[in-house]
């Protein structure tokens, strides 16, 4: 056998070891590990580098409808773009299901919008925001058998939300398929409420926003969706989590026995609530749901990465220009309460995480492997094809250069919105080259590939999930 | 000054203190507390026995509607007469609105119906079913300052519970006017879940209502309800704690510096879930809500009476026969979901709560009368005309007699139904006297007033709101 | 029967009740309550003024031996003047057992210092520190029944500490007679440790002595002593706790079931360790153990208070002159480690709980009464007699000025010190006189009484362990 | 180049990952991971077989001297053959310095008896029991840089305790070294109390073991290690947790970000304290310390494990013959106090754990290589040599039968004991080879190579303190 890339003189890191070998790759995937490989059609050099498993960005919204005249800034290229050089090699974006529509039907849409474009590889969460009878009788259970193996749920926004009952006939569904359920933990009527109160009172500035959902209302929401899937007995993710009382919540259930599953994102670790209070409309750039919140929330975070109550790390991705198309639409100026929702981040994800976390010693090597790639494999049933490197998995490779200082600018990032609501940040540590299923897609800053080689991915149960199903 | 009464040789207990003194009482308030006191028109000898402040039941149902063919078995005769024997001197029962009804008319009825027929003193809390414009804006805030001070939501019930956002604006109500509001915290989405569940399978026996809400439904609505009163600002009142769970909810707010109360009941103290599975229909007996739990649900109820988690103890007395009018209609035979919820006990309360509690050790006799009378009246605006024994207090007044041992039965209660479900208790400790603002109404098991002597009370602001309003 | 005194016109607090009365006075104990008394030999006018239970204060050291050349600032008669000035009626002074010596003998000599000194009443808990065989044979067996009710013991400081095992033979002791244990809960090999650290690093400024004790060495031996209490099956006492981590470690106990009772201090309240920053020595007149911490260990304590982890409030007054004979001794000016621990404030204690805690809403005037009289007395073994304003009682009574604002000086103390820790702060309410058996003792911040009127007062077993003896 | 030897047709599971690949082997450690491997001097066939990392013991008692007349039942042949069989391929027993000696001596010593005896790989922690100014000063230092890179302390027995200021001193010295250290955490006055109790009133029967060491004095003990450890700013090893409080308080410290590391054992797992209550002396076959507990104590050590409060998981081998040289000296008995604590288990760990955890579902197959192999490894500074299977590391492999059934026995041990607690257990999963540096050791029950053939492993610092040092 000849191998068609080996990778030399790395250093391998897994959520579990680091190991100075070799890695060689035949049809895209990793076929051989070795101290020293010698032969290969292709040789990349990577001494003096990480050689880690792609990133998986397990929480990304692309080409997702908004709002009247608001337009989400990436499509799939764009998107998988910034992902590539991000040194992510998989994303998860979402399908939503819009209110009266079949969920077959806006699949397929999304299906027709990625095929072709992408970059990196792709598979889908559904958005569940219409449970009737024949979508929870006849349809899920059909698209968890396809390969859809996970259902996203809101707690809040007008169009989304289900209620209380809703939520357990959804769970219910998952129970009998294996599906996982994800949630979007906030309290619709507190937020309501708040933000009239808000309105009324002339606080309509981008910082209200965060204001009007304090975190009572996350935290509220995260009690009560844990104690859903409690009595509808099944497992549960709880997303994008921002502050302690809600890690806390959700390290009280796993505590108690639950199977209970958290994410944290990139915002929560380096933003804070603070950033919305820009001069003029400038804080408009970082409202996104939950809000950040404060130091101790981002103490929190860590700690939740640190100590298991996160396994799951995200950027949330959610990218809107700051143009009239996105941030600055006119009623958007008159209220936060129109700004749309989400900033990007899917291109930043791993360098600030690496530079925040592993180089300033919060968490380990083997740790940012896990949160970022494996963890997400194994929930999300892409494991083991994706998220480690082992043999028998895709060549989904990164390397990473960890003495490289970048101050990060939204030129560093290529997706389609025109800012980053990190930039200037210093950063040590950044990705040279991204691999997906044995191509280079990515290197030095630069793609590489060309559009469409990134596929669909049909998934398996989640490991959380697969026991009891 | 000639006294009218004087109650001599006994000793006082008040929730700090207790003291062996004569008690002297003039146009039925008590004017004097005295070491020895020789003259008065009517001397009560009170040597060898406690002198307490009456009882105050802050969660009574009497003559309050319910679904078509079932009928509570107390009116405000029987229910204040039951009352009066069992030595309170205080009830606090709901004035229900049905929906599209006027608060202000449904509170006439209430009183037409209490109007010259009470043993005992009367006050009202309100039970907010449809919170419209009109009565959050003008009804209520009129209905506060006429001494109506306390409001009642629910999270369950087809016909009374309010959303998340009602539940809010009612709070805002109470933040303003200075209003306590009271909740029934268990999650009717989830009930009806789990009994669609239950019905589906056949599982209808009255077990199966305990089954239909166990302890998640309970806590989760519990956190819920603590944090709507968080994000409004405002006290909040739990009611009817019944487990573990939901007590270290109240604990955690209470230690976060939350103002929020926690009340238990007899039945969560003595009875458990098993009693719901009797033969055939007895369980039907036992069928409240929320529903007894078991052994460790009772021993933290207790903790939370000691450590002041639980800083009331009531009877949520709601009567219903053990008859076709009451627990045994045909639809209630074909399901749970049809047995009325409600038990008996405003007779049974306090000398259950003194036997198993103060006899036994487990709570103190100043906490006895904290909890059941002195906490009650300054919690519901009562302070300091009634709820404890002081100068210048109303002369409501229970000698109880802590050696008498009783083995309980349903005719030592004598309310409106046709059993107790503490049938059978071996009681050390009972009234022998109660006093009703210097009044004799009940004196060894026997009424010895007349009806129409109890009156109604309307009430100042809780001790609770009133630093706030 | 004539009375000797009357108190007319103000409103009597309890630690459950505030009532609109006269309080009338004969032979030094209350005799009756009414609501208008208008024969006595004497009448003091209390328009406008709240009638108090004399505070108790349950933690000084009066005339104990120190070191070398050190000198304890008050004897009885000093001490006891300031407790009179500022309210106080009852104080218990420890008498300290130096190693060697008969407790008998030693509490023989404070009572020859007492004799004929006090200006209010005494009570003597004694310190072990030398557990023989013969103490805790037979000696202590007959010292409780003898009604010195009361053993402290110290985890900490040189000639003081017991180890694990003479703590659980104390304690043993106290399970069999029905004493009860008070502790000093800080780790004597930490201190050592980090103290050995300072001073090899120079570090010898008073402001160290903070640093050489952190909380992590006082919430440790707070755990252990709740365990050994634990092992023993006995109550116990916490004195002088400082911060957060000490105070859940009890709230954890209590939570548990066990009878752990906390105690703050004033300065926990009120100072920080910044306070022992100050230019040259002048920090030393802070230093005290534990030692002040910071805001949140204030709020710690606040809370602790309000949730009753803290039933009891004492000063720990332990007076040392600012001068060569006290703080400044020369071997204290060389190191931290050589100043005597303890700073004055029997007479400041209640002037600022009161106007730090209940006029800023922290706490209620029942709470206030609570944790400074009734509590003390009840988990002391004083009540009935002392600690309340009930029919029986002494007539320890202080009237207290809601209104009255000063700036508080040293001078308004007239302890035996040289300084007020608490110099300068803005106070609002005072006690404008002071009652001791029916006598007045202070007025309008003079003594009035003559010194000797204070007697001792041998005491019963405390109501914690009263129910287990 | 020619493998030494090809594993094929196995599932390689790491702490992280499981992958169906081959194992190519040369000079004693892994050199290539691939699909599939044709050519090597020997194959050996896994197919069906999970190809694990040898079995690490952490905490093994070898040839360790004990009182009089008693007798550790393993020397190093018998403790590493038993190993072998049952899946481990290195082992750290501990050298225990008695006080006056030196620990180079006693080091030696230790060497000496394992030299030329073992079938597995070893090395040593060291047992301080005589902390010296010369050995912390300068001994330590020295041995640590020779690669003996923990230090194990305990907090009770006669001849081993240490004081408060001792562990602290030890401590500081790890601190500066980067040593790790390890606690027997039991409060030994509390232990000297209750036994004394016990043997008072004739309560000496081997079930008083465990009454005289309740879980108080653990969960003491271990607040006050975490305490110390938290002081001297060290990471700490909780050993041998037995129960949810102890494991609380590691859970505790982890989340206030302290570097706490629990451990815990097979007996505490599968084992009560009923065990101890046999007839006659046969509860002496059980009695170890800290004792075995009860039902819930088992449930939160699997809880611990699961979630990260236990990240280590040993034997605590401490092998005593059921015969006059061990458990039944006529000392032992005449009392508990006299017999020897310490129950075998090297052989018996992996395939219960696996058994009761992996098969029952409780733990994931990778948790298990994680708390058996990987971590221990990782703790100890023999990682990235020993405890997983990766490209460099040693050729350390267990071949598992996870189908393999048997009713366990003392025969299939091998230790040199005469029985084991676990007799008659029902196991499910068997190691059916174990290799050590590419040599087979055992095969099939049976061992296949010949002592000696394991070595001493010096180590570098553990992965929790090599960043501080």
């Amino acid at each position: 056998m000849i191998l068609d890339v080996a990778i030399r003189g790395g250093t391998v890191v897994t959520a579990a070891d680091t190991m100075r070998c070799d890695v060689g790759i035949k049809d895209g995937r990793i076929v051989l590990l070795a101290e020293d490989i010698t032969e290969a059609n292709e040789v990349i050099d990577a001494a003096g580098k990480y050689v880690l498993p792609g990133g998986i960005d397990a929480h990304v919204h692309i080409s997702q409808p908004s709002g009247e005249g608001i337009v989400m800034a990436d499509d799939f290229e764009t998107g998988t773009r910034s992902a590539a050089l991000g040194g992510t090699t998989t994303i998860l974006p979402f399908c939503l299901q819009e209110k009266g529509r079949s969920m077959r039907e806006v699949l397929k849409e999304y299906h027709a919008k990625a095929e072709g474009e992408c970059h990196v590889d792709v598979s889908f969460h559904m958005i569940i925001s219409d449970p009737t009878e024949q979508l929870l009788g006849q349809d899920l259970p059909a698209l968890v058998a396809d390969g859809y193996t996970s259902f996203k749920i809101f707690m809040t926004y007008d169009d989304l939300r289900l209620n209380d009952r809703q939520i357990l006939d959804v769970m219910a569904v998952a129970r009998d398929t294996g599906a996982l359920v994800m949630v979007h933990a906030e309290n619709y009527d507190a937020i309501r409420f708040l933000t009239e109160q808000m309105e009324a009172s002339g606080r309509t500035a981008p910082k209200y926003h965060a204001t009007s959902r304090p975190i009572p209302v996350e935290r509220e929401a995260t009690h009560r969706a844990i104690s859903l899937a409690e009595i509808a007995d099944t497992p549960l993710v709880i997303v994008h989590v921002s502050n302690r009382e809600a890690m806390e919540q959700i390290r009280w259930a796993q505590n108690k026995g639950l199977n209970v599953i958290g994410e944290t994102c990139t915002q929560y670790l380096v933003l804070t609530a603070d950033d919305l209070d820009g001069l003029g409309m400038e804080g408009a750039k970082y409202v996104c749901s939950p809000p950040p919140r404060d130091r101790d929330s981002q103490k929190a975070c860590w700690e939740g990465l640190k100590t298991g109550a996160f396994t799951l790390f995200s950027s949330d991705h959610c990218p809107y220009r700051y143009d009239e198309t996105g941030k600055l639409t006119p009623e958007g100026k008159t209220s936060f309460r129109w700004v749309p929702n989400g900033i990007p981040g899917v291109g930043a994800r791993l360098p600030i995480l690496f530079s925040e976390g592993v180089v300033k010693g919060r968490i380990t090597m083997e740790t940012f492997v896990a949160v970022t790639a494996t963890n997400p494999a194994k929930t999300y049933g892409l494991y083991p094809r994706k998220g480690t490197i082992a043999v028998g998995a895709d060549a989904d490779i990164t390397l990473w250069d960890a003495d490289k200082r970048i101050s990060l600018t939204h030129n560093d990032l290529q997706d389609g919105c025109d800012y980053t609501p990190y930039e200037g940040m210093e950063i040590t540590g950044w990705p040279v080259l991204t691999m997906v299923r044995g191509k280079v897609v990515a290197r030095e800053g630069a793609l590489v590939g060309t559009k469409g080689h990134g596929v669909y991915l049909p998934r398996e149960l989640s490991a959380h999930t697969r026991a009891l199903a």
